[in-house]
């Protein structure tokens, strides 16, 4: 068996040192035989995740913080390089829970084959996997947009805002992408098909999304938060429904994401649902077998930013987070 | 035919000129006799709501803009005077959107017979006319609360609140009231039945409402907004739903009712749904069933405020947005 690397948790960011890649360490471990039932697997490409960030505080959250010491928790695609499991054989290629590291071992819980045939191996940590599942359960089970409705997505480029704007599209929806600099916003409309999409680093912004939304808007799929939620929030239709899926652009360092004037949700009579994927496992079949139909048609398009090696991973983390990325962030670690 | 006298909006507030009482001019006017398929009903009692500071202004809301000239819009218990419209008789007691005035004229729709075998007229102003079917709306539509959560109400003594509390503890929830001063906290307690209930006029108001929910908020059902509503929602459990009802306690003059930090609704995947009953007319039969039945069987308490007369209506609106009342608040017109 080859050596192990990985990234160890090695401190919690505090008020006084922000997060940053500091707080992690590079180890290496020996990687024992898989005991019965078990499985090694060669970590292909590692999904670097926003939610990851909430992880590293040693606070009450809807993720469990991640344990000090340990490798860092991320989902994973690879190839199946030892097994001691009837259900994996050698080479095959699964998604699993395998961190940030070269090799994990899994007891075959929570790992999966997938099929190259529809999409290659990295889309399973993108549109067919935890992103595109959030995507699809957000715009059908808590928006549900209706033909000629206004949907606004922010982080529009991202690996779960360029999902949800396409299904909203493909619902009939009138889509407008709220993103970072006229690269992404012109992706958005070119490559992804959206009717408009605002830049929010523009110092017009608030007017540009007054003018990409004249009749308001219907359903808003919120990734980001910060100023650009709160201007949202403001030019809502009666009966909009608001899918709070991330707050990516505030909170985690103590900047929190306010909502100015809470009337508009009263007087606009609007929804606002908070929702986390891992919640509703009810979702997964169904979005799954969508999202592939799709993608097996060519309907759908998206974009990857992809980190070269394990050691580019804390960096690209950290950039992802300030909106660095363009596209599903990933780390190819083979 | 006596002569009409009634409250028309004579002015509109301003921001150097608050809402108040010299917004309303007192006009006298005379009572045409009823044309075909209209009555005339002498309105015993007036219904004193919140929304109506919001029709005050001439911006956009979910009530319409009450017009300059006319009489303030109001619902309204009394008895009819004169009749020709074959669905009413002379006495018939009946609910209708009367105004502030001490006669209406009524063509029939919105208008209908109440039956005083089950509570006083003025009751179908209160627990059985839409601040209770408002009640029933948000607790059972929105919040739903499970037995052994805990359901927290503002203004809890108040005409939506009290209904609101006692039909989740119906329901098997715990309930915890937010009201202002100890005496209301005392009446929500002993005569509401509720399980606690907080002053959010003391200084403690925080600790006292985490103490008083030691498990943190399941369900909670807004009247007021501002800063005990900020508490409020700090307290949230996992998955919990607000009904977002009313925000009199702020955003009407300019001082807006902000939620400081979204994270919370995103980490406890919460719900706010901002409703007003006038969009669910859908709830109201069921809704009126089981009000009625409860009203009869002596299991809902209420309190009224009642003012004696036309001319002390504007006085006792304005008390009411500033939480002077005690319960209903209803102007006494014969």
């Amino acid at each position: 068996m080859p050596r192990n690397q990985g990234y160890i948790l090695a401190t919690r960011p505090t008020r006084e040192q922000p997060a940053g890649p500091h707080n992690f360490r590079l180890v290496e471990s020996d990687l024992a035989a898989p005991a019965e039932g078990e499985v090694i697997v060669r970590n292909h490409y590692l999904s670097l995740d926003p939610y990851m960030r909430g992880r590293m505080n040693d606070a009450p959250s809807y993720a469990s913080p991640q344990p000090l010491g340990e490798a860092m928790t991320g989902r994973t695609v690879g190839e199946v390089v030892a097994t001691r499991n009837a259900r994996f054989g050698l080479g095959d290629i699964v998604a699993c829970t395998g961190g940030w590291q070269l090799f994990c071992k899994s007891d075959g819980r929570d790992t999966r084959k997938i099929n190259l045939k529809i999409a290659p191996m990295q889309a399973y940590l993108g549109v067919l996997g935890m992103p595109g599942v959030t995507a699809w359960h957000g715009v059908h089970e808590i928006i549900a947009p209706k033909a000629g409705e206004t949907f606004v997505v922010s982080a529009a480029t991202g690996a779960v805002g360029a999902i949800a704007g396409q299904l909203a599209k493909i619902a009939g929806a009138r889509v407008v992408g709220v993103a970072g600099g006229p690269e992404k916003c012109a992706f958005a409309r070119g490559e992804l098909g959206f009717d408009a999409c605002v830049d929010h680093r523009s110092a017009s912004f608030g007017e540009d999304l007054r003018d990409a939304c004249p009749k308001g808007v219907d359903g808003l799929f919120e990734n980001v938060g910060a100023e650009p939620f709160a201007q949202s929030m403001r030019r809502l239709s009666p009966f909009a429904r608001v899918a709070l899926c991330g707050l990516v652009a505030s909170g985690y360092d103590g900047t929190p994401t306010s909502l100015p004037d809470m009337r508009v949700v009263l007087e606009k009579r609007a929804k606002i649902q908070g929702f986390i994927i891992s919640d509703h496992m009810e979702s997964w079949p169904k979005a799954q077998a969508e999202l592939g139909e799709h993608v097996k048609s060519g309907r759908l398009k998206w974009r990857e930013t992809i980190a070269d090696g394990l050691e580019a991973a804390p960096a690209a983390f950290f950039s992802m987070l300030k909106g660095g990325n363009f596209g599903k962030q990933l780390v190819k670690l083979v």
